[in-house]
C-alpha cells in the first residue's frame, strides 16, 4: 500500500487532542474520517507529536497508507474537501517509501508558543495566544531558560501521567523573542527536541513566565530542575498558546517533488 | 458630561455590524450595554466607522459622555470587564474636550484587507481572511489600483444602498503589499480617505482580485470607474478580510496622557 505524508495544520480548539477518542472529537479522528470517504475502511493514522486539547498545529506530520496509488496533490485535495468544515487542513502531501514513519522517523520536534502582554482581553487571537495582563522581563526568561538546554532529568517538567520510559531528554533549543504582534506585546518562544515528555513545553513557558514577571530568579530554574520533583515546577500554562510548528526528518518529505501551498 | 474617546477592537463575526439593531446582536449595543452596567441609563454612542456586519476593526474610535468623571484607565477596565465574553476590547482610552467628535473631527479612515492566497482552507485564520485558491499578480493590480487613486465620481464601486449625499469621493491611498502570513502568502490592502461610500473598499478589492486573476487587465479598471454605473463594478468580495485599522484626527486622542496597552 503506497504510504503519504500528510503535513496538517490545525485549531486545536474544538479537539480533545490528536489521538483518537471514543465519545470525543479529535483531530485523528477527523483526518480518519475523512480518508474512509475516499476508502471506505477502517483507517489508523500515525503522527510525529500527540498534541493534548486545545493545541494547535502549524506543521503536524502524519502519514496513512492508501489501497489505490493517489496523485498527492489529489490525496490532499480530496482531504481537505472531506475535512470541511473542521478547522483541520492537509497544507501538504508527499509520496513516501515504505520504511519511512511519521513518529519514528522524526528527528526533531520544533513547538511554538505565544504569550500575549496586554490588558484588553484578545479578540481576533482569542484561543490562540496564552494572555497575561502584565509585563514580562525577557532577559531574565532567557537567563532561566539557559539551564534547560541540554540533556537533563526533566522529571520536574514532566506531568504526572507521562508515559515516556525515561525523564532524561535532550533539549535543543529553547529561544525567546519578543514581536510585535497584530495584537500587542508578544513573547514567542520556540523549543526544540528529538522528544518531549508530557506537558513539558507548557511546564517551562509557566515556568518561565514566573521569571518574566519577577516572582522567580533566574537561578530559581536550575533549583527546580535539579530537585528532578514535578513539585518544584512552576505553574503549568494553558493549551491555547502552543503550536506544533515543525517536525524534521533526515529527509524534507515536502522538499522537492512534494505537493505544498 | 465628561466626554472619552474609546479606541475599539473587535472580531465582526458575531455581530450583525458596528450599528446597534433591534433584534440582533451589535458593536455598538455591546459597548452600550457596557457602559450601561457603569452608569445605569440610556446610553448612545458614536464612531468613527459604521462597519458591516462581518468586519473586524483593530482601531475604530467611538466616543461616549459620562455622568461621572471616571479616570480613563478605570473606565476601559470596567468596560472590559462588562464586555467579555463578546470579542469587543477597548484597547485605549482619553478624556477629550467636548467639542471633539468620534465621527465628525474625523480627518481620515483606514482600512486592511487581507486576501490569503492558498488551496487548502485556513484554519487559524478561518473568518479573519478572504481566502481564494489561485495566485495573484500583485503588480497588476497596483497598475489597476492606481487608476482610482485621487477625486473621483466612485458611483461604480458604490453599494445601490449607500446613503452618502454624494459618490464624489478623495481616496488618498491604495496601497497592496504581498507578504508571508502565519498561515500563507497573503495579499493585503491599505486604502485611505476621508471618508468612504458603502461597500466601496470591498468593491475596490473584488474589481482588483480579478485584475490579479488575470480577467480584467488593469485598464479595465479606469473604464469601469469612468463609466459611473453600479454594473461595471467587479465582484464586491465578501466582508471577513475587511477591517478597520485606524482613525486620524488632528490630534491623536491617543497619544500623551492617555491610556493605551
Amino acid at each position: 500500500m503506497p504510504r503519504y505524508a500528510l503535513k496538517v495544520e490545525y485549531h486545536g480548539a474544538p479537539f480533545a487532542g490528536w489521538q483518537r477518542q471514543a465519545d470525543q472529537p479529535s483531530v485523528q479522528g477527523a483526518i480518519e474520517a475523512a480518508l474512509a470517504r475516499l476508502e471506505p475502511r477502517e483507517h489508523t493514522i500515525a503522527a510525529a507529536g500527540r498534541t493534548d486539547a486545545g493545541v494547535h498545529a502549524l506543521g503536524q506530520v502524519a502519514q496513512c497508507d492508501m489501497a489505490k496509488d493517489w496523485d498527492p496533490f489529489r490525496l490532499s485535495e480530496a482531504l481537505n474537501h472531506h475535512l470541511k468544515p473542521d478547522p483541520v487542513a492537509i497544507v501538504a502531501c508527499a509520496r513516501m517509501e515504505d520504511d519511512w514513519h511519521a513518529r519514528f522517523s522524526a528527528e526533531e520536534r520544533q513547538y511554538l508558543f505565544r504569550l500575549l502582554m496586554r490588558r484588553a482581553p484578545a479578540t481576533h487571537d482569542k484561543g490562540l495566544v496564552w494572555q497575561v495582563q502584565h509585563a514580562l522581563d525577557v532577559d531574565a526568561m532567557r537567563a532561566g531558560a539557559a539551564y534547560l538546554i541540554g540533556n537533563h532529568d526533566f522529571t520536574t517538567f514532566r506531568s504526572s501521567i507521562c508515559q515516556a520510559a525515561s525523564p532524561v531528554k535532550t533539549l535543543d533549543a529553547l529561544e525567546i523573542a519578543r514581536i510585535e504582534g497584530r495584537s500587542g506585546p508578544e513573547v514567542q518562544f520556540r523549543v526544540r527536541a528529538r522528544s518531549f515528555l508530557h506537558n513539558q513545553v507548557r511546564s517551562f513557558v509557566g515556568t518561565l513566565e514566573r521569571v518574566g514577571a519577577g516572582a522567580w530568579a533566574p537561578e530559581d530554574v536550575k533549583h527546580a530542575l535539579e530537585a528532578r520533583d514535578r513539585a518544584a515546577c512552576g505553574p503549568v500554562c494553558p493549551p491555547q498558546g502552543l503550536y506544533l510548528e515543525a517536525v524534521r526528518y533526515p529527509v524534507d518529505p515536502f522538499g522537492q517533488g512534494s505537493v505544498s501551498d
